[in-house]
C-alpha cells in the first residue's frame, strides 16, 4: 500500500468530519468559536483519529462507526497543546510554524477554547448514541477508556510530571518513561483501543490492539525526541535542539541517542507482533507503526 | 422541612462521596491531586449536586443513582472557579476567603487542576455503567446533557461573553440573559435534568423538573447579583460591590436592584409552579426554590 496517500486521504476526510462537528465560526460567541477552528485547523497530521479509523476497519468495523470518535480524539489532543502553549506552561509563540492559539486570541480565550475543545470531544462522543451500529454500552466504555485516558492518571498527568521535570539534571528512565506513556502514549493507546471498540472488536483483539497501541504510544515519543535532535527547524516546525535546550526529560538525554533508536525499534516489533493474527485489514496500522519512528516531521 | 438541616446533611454526604471519587492527595502526581482536592473541598455550598439529588428523589429515585453523577457536576463548577480565577481571566487571589488555586499551586498545576476536574468528571460519569440501576442509554443522555451545558454553547460560552461585556456600559438585557443562562444557569438546569434522568422520569416529569432548573438557575444568579450589591463582604466572602466595580454585566445593572428582585421572585414561582404536579417527595425542590433568593451567601 502507498502509505503517503493513504495518509493524505484519511487526514482529509477527518479534517472534513471536524468541520462537520465543530460549532461554525460564527455561532455566538464567534471568539470562542473562531479560537477553536483555529487550532483545530493549525495543520494536525491527524495521527490519532486515522489510528482509531484504521483499528475500526482493522476489526472489520466501517470508519462511519468510529469518525466522531476519532474526531473527538483530535479535539481532545488539540486542547492539550493549546494549553501546553500558554506562558504560565511552555511559553510557546509557534506552533507548526503558526502563532500559537493565544498569541492570536489571547490567553483567557486561549484558556477557554481549550475547555471548550474538551469538552465538545464529549458531547460528540454522547451524540454517538444516535447512530444505530454502537450499542450503548460499548459507548459508554469508549467514553470511559478516553476519559481515563486523557485524566490526571493519564495524559494531565504526564504534563505535569513533564513540567516538574524541566531543569532537573538528575530525572531516571523510569521518570521518562511515565512522561511520555502518560503524556502522548495514553491518548495514542485510547485512539487504537476505542477504534477496535467501536468496530465491534472481540476481546481478544480488543486487547491485541491494545498492546500494540501502547507500544507504538511510547515509540512515537520517542521518534519525537531523536527528531528534536536530528530534525531539521524547517522539517519539525519548531526549533531543533529545542529539548535539551530546556533541560527536558527525553529518551536520548537518559539512555544516549543510539540506544534510544534501539528502543524505538524494539516498539515497533512489539506493535507489529501483536497484530500477528490480523489479517490485511491491518495492514495500514503495520505501515503506520514503521512510519512512526521512520518520519521526518 | 428544616432546610438548614437538609442542605448540612446533604453537603456532607457530597463531600464524603466526592472523597471517595477523587483520586488520593498521594497519588501521582502529588502537586496535581493536591490541587484538585485543594479547590474541590474548599468550602462550596455544593448547590447543584443537592439539586441532583433532589431531582433523582422527586421522581422516586434513590441518591445512590445520581451520586457519581452529582459529584462530577460538583467537580466541572469547581474546574470552572479554578480557570475563572486565573490571572488571564477575573484575576483573584481570594475566594470563599481562601488564596485560589493558582496562588498556592502556580498557574501551571491550577490550569491542569482545572483540565483534570473535568476531565475526571466524565470519568465519574462512564464508571456509572457498573451500577445496574442505571441503563447505559439513560447514562449515555445525561452526559450528552452535561457535557453541553458546560461547553462552548453553555458555561464555556457564558463566561466569554461575561469577559467580553466587562467594562461596557451599552449591555442590554438580552446580553445580561446570555450571560446568566449560559454560564449559570446551563449547569443548573442540568443538575436538575441529569437527576430526573437518573431517577427514571418519565418524559413529562423530565420536562418539568427542566423548566424548574431553567427558572431557578436564573434566579439564582440574579440573586447573586443582588447579594453582590447588598451582602456584606464577610456574608458572601468577596469584596461587596466588586460587578459594579468592574462594571460586570448584571441584572441590577441594567433593571436596576428593585426591577432585579421582582424579576427573581417571579422566576421562583414559575419554579414552583413547574413543580405543580409532584407530591410531597419534591418539597425539597420547593425549598431550595425559595431559600436561593433568600440566602445571604
Amino acid at each position: 500500500m502507498d502509505l503517503k496517500s493513504y495518509l493524505k486521504e484519511r487526514c482529509q476526510l477527518v479534517d472534513d468530519a471536524l468541520n462537520r462537528f465543530l460549532p461554525l465560526a460564527d455561532d455566538l460567541p464567534a471568539s470562542l468559536h473562531k479560537s477553536m477552528r483555529y487550532s483545530i485547523f493549525a495543520g494536525g497530521k491527524r495521527i490519532r483519529p486515522i489510528l482509531m479509523l484504521a483499528a475500526c476497519e482493522a476489526v472489520g468495523g466501517n470508519i462511519s462507526q468510529a469518525m466522531p470518535a476519532a474526531c473527538a480524539m483530535e479535539m481532545i489532543h488539540t486542547y492539550s497543546l493549546i494549553h501546553d502553549d500558554l506562558p504560565a506552561m511552555d511559553d510557546d509563540d509557534f506552533r507548526r510554524g503558526n502563532p500559537t492559539n493565544h498569541k492570536v486570541f489571547g490567553e483567557a480565550v486561549a484558556i477557554l477554547a481549550g475547555d471548550a475543545l474538551l469538552t465538545e470531544a464529549f458531547i460528540l462522543l454522547s451524540n454517538l448514541a444516535a447512530a444505530p451500529t454502537v450499542p450503548p454500552a460499548a459507548l459508554v466504555q469508549v467514553i470511559q477508556e478516553i476519559s481515563c485516558c486523557a485524566g490526571s492518571r493519564g495524559m494531565v498527568g504526564g504534563q505535569v510530571v513533564d513540567m516538574e521535570s524541566e531543569g532537573n539534571a538528575e530525572i531516571d528512565l523510569a521518570t521518562v518513561q511515565y512522561i511520555h506513556t502518560h503524556k502522548t502514549g495514553a491518548l495514542i493507546k485510547a485512539s487504537v483501543k476505542s477504534g477496535a471498540l467501536l468496530g465491534g472488536a472481540s476481546s481478544k483483539d480488543a486487547e491485541s490492539l491494545t498492546r500494540y497501541g501502547e507500544a507504538i504510544g511510547l515509540a512515537f515519543q520517542i521518534a519525537d525526541d531523536i527528531l528534536d535532535i536530528e530534525g531539521t527547524t524547517e522539517e519539525i516546525g519548531k526549533d531543533a535542539g529545542s529539548d535539551e535546550a530546556r533541560g527536558k526529560a527525553t529518551y536520548p538525554a537518559v539512555m544516549g541517542l543510539a540506544e534510544a533508536k534501539i528502543r524505538a525499534a524494539e516498539l515497533v516489533d512489539i506493535a507489529l507482533d501483536a497484530l500477528s493474527a490480523f489479517d490485511g485489514k491491518a495492514d495500514p496500522l503495520r505501515e503506520i507503526a514503521s512510519y512512526i519512528v521512520k518520519r521526518k516531521s
